[in-house]
């Protein structure tokens, strides 16, 4: 038995995440909620995809020769679960309607946490996931910090993290918003610190942020204050070895480095979902370490709405989960690519022993 | 009797160090010496001023038609002081020209500090100039940080301090480098650190920097902690009042927003010359303090070189010599109509009484 899955909005994330949901063994898409007829839905078609209009806008769709499987309301009627992939703020309207036909629902980070019993990261709390009927999979810039804040949490007692967030103005796909050539600043703190603390409750953390003219990832600057110990270069690398949405690197100089090898590796739309841990910008004084993080915006939060329909559905346990939904994605041969050309000691050392 | 000077290369320092010399009454303007038979020279001609060039380079010019003065070696003869605006590395080179002439010189920040026997910045060691045969004057964002440091250390005592800085990839002249779509980092920590220490000895420091798409103005994250008391809002505001170089401001949320109010207001070339302290973005948590700055590159050495030049050769004391630069360049009417444009309360409540 599969689980019927739609997925409500087809832009960046939606997207992607059906790629994902019909390439796994559990789950069975049922369509795509797309409100404007567009060449994406043309794009969606093409592809094979089941297409669903809101039931007034049908019309429009058929007239520019888009063919629609049915209505968004008789979609959600045939789903057991929806992810809800629509701009920011649209999911609380569209909760209504699924609160409606009693069906569960996964939202997204631009959500406000209220519209969910569970903001979600796959690292901090698969297991909490199980049967809620609302989940919220928190943004792609919170789910960069939970990756890096827990296995540091885990070893380490963290006084306080401090976080300089420089925002990518806007995703490739976007040709509406920039800036381009200016830099914009967020009246401190920004918000980014209160998100993580819906994941990571026991946490001091502050965050700022700048929008800089950039399509290609959003970068972190960090600075962990511990209480005592806190760790070397080697036991960074020792520890997100085994962080395997985490690619520990060490020569790569600047984004385009990284999206050129994602391009040249022939990743899907040069997705990685994978946070990236930039070796050659650690220091550390005492008690304290800094370090820069690239977070490709686009892709990191699929491999989370996956798992997080699979916690709550209660299909799998969270080792399995989280290697299936791996598998399907590419991430392990992802990581281990990266890490070598970008110079990760430990995976060239363990490839040279295999 | 006026000093006789010279401009020793006519890039983006060069050519406004030449405009502000020719407004400065203590001043005589020998001559700039230009190294490429290009439309800046053609351009330096139009604008009235004397251009040398190197003996073996005179005919390349007149070929072209530039209108050349005489050699640079001749050009040094005729100096008292000759100020090297060259690009970075190449004063090194120049100084053997300016030694074996017995002449004075000031070089910019992009040299090393052993170039000088003074690494300076007006705000922090003005005095210490006197009589100095060479002098460096600082970089833009080492000057930006200068004029923030000294006066919060003069108020309170400084733990330590560390800036996140966001450069700007190119100049608006500049149509070789990039990155246009991509953010470089340095491996930690950037230079910026050490060169904050060439000018204020005993301070703790540390900088990492980002070089993002983006022409106009470098940006820098800065968190001070200090020893025990640390300022709030209000006395921050107090203590840079009296800071004639910074403009103090509340009420902006962009690059874009501080560059369009620059050129409404008329300025040439949207030149300020002072860096500005972001008051939204100050944030306080018991004896940290953290906010941001912004620091028009082009423009900021300015009033620094005049300065320099001034105390140098002994001219005038340390407030009238600053004064009269700031005049010549309007910089107080510029401090003033940017704290009203961008709301700093004491500004605005100033010109209501007034």
């Amino acid at each position: 038995m599969k689980l019927n899955v739609s997925i409500n909005g087809y832009g960046t994330i939606g997207k992607r995440v059906v790629e994902a949901v019909v390439k796994h063994p559990f789950l069975n898409l049922i369509g795509i909620g797309k409100y404007t007829p567009d060449h994406e839905a043309l794009l969606a078609i093409e592809k094979g995809f089941p297409v669903f209009a809101p039931k007034n806008s049908i019309p429009k769709f058929l007239e520019r020769g888009i063919k629609i499987e049915g209505s968004i309301e008789e979609m959600i009627k045939f789903s057991d679960v929806i992810i809800d992939c629509s701009p920011a703020g649209k999911g609380i309207e569209n909760k209504r309607i699924y609160a409606l036909n009693n069906k569960k629902a996964i939202f997204q980070g631009g959500e406000p946490k209220e519209i969910a019993e569970l903001s979600f990261n796959s690292r901090c709390n698969f297991d909490a996931a199980r049967e809620k009927k609302y989940i919220r999979v928190v943004s792609c810039n919170t789910t960069a910090l939970c990756r890096i804040i827990k296995p540091l949490m885990e070893n380490y007692k963290i006084k306080n993290v401090e976080a300089v967030l420089l925002r990518r103005a806007a995703d490739p796909c976007d040709d509406k918003t920039g800036p381009i050539n200016a830099v914009k600043w967020s009246s401190s703190p920004s918000h980014h610190a209160e998100d993580v603390k819906t994941v990571i409750e026991n946490i001091q953390i502050s965050t700022s942020a700048f929008v800089i003219p950039h399509t290609l990832t959003h970068l972190t600057y960090l600075t962990f204050n511990f209480n005592n110990d806190s760790p070397t270069k080697e036991e960074m690398y020792e520890i997100f070895k085994k962080e395997r949405r985490v690619a520990v690197i060490e020569n790569a100089q600047s984004t385009a480095q990284l999206i050129e090898a994602s391009r040249d590796l022939e990743l899907k739309r040069y997705d990685t979902y994978m946070v990236y841990l930039l070796m050659n910008t650690f220091h550390k004084n005492e008690n304290k370490i800094s370090f820069t993080i690239v977070t490709p915006q686009e892709s990191i939060v699929i491999p989370e709405n996956i798992d997080a329909l699979i916690a709550q559905s209660n299909l799998m346990n969270k080792d399995e989960a989280q290697k299936l939904t791996e598998k399907i994605l590419g991430i392990d041969l992802i990581k281990n690519s990266m890490e070598k050309i970008f110079s990760n000691p430990l995976t060239i050392e363990s490839s040279i022993h295999a």
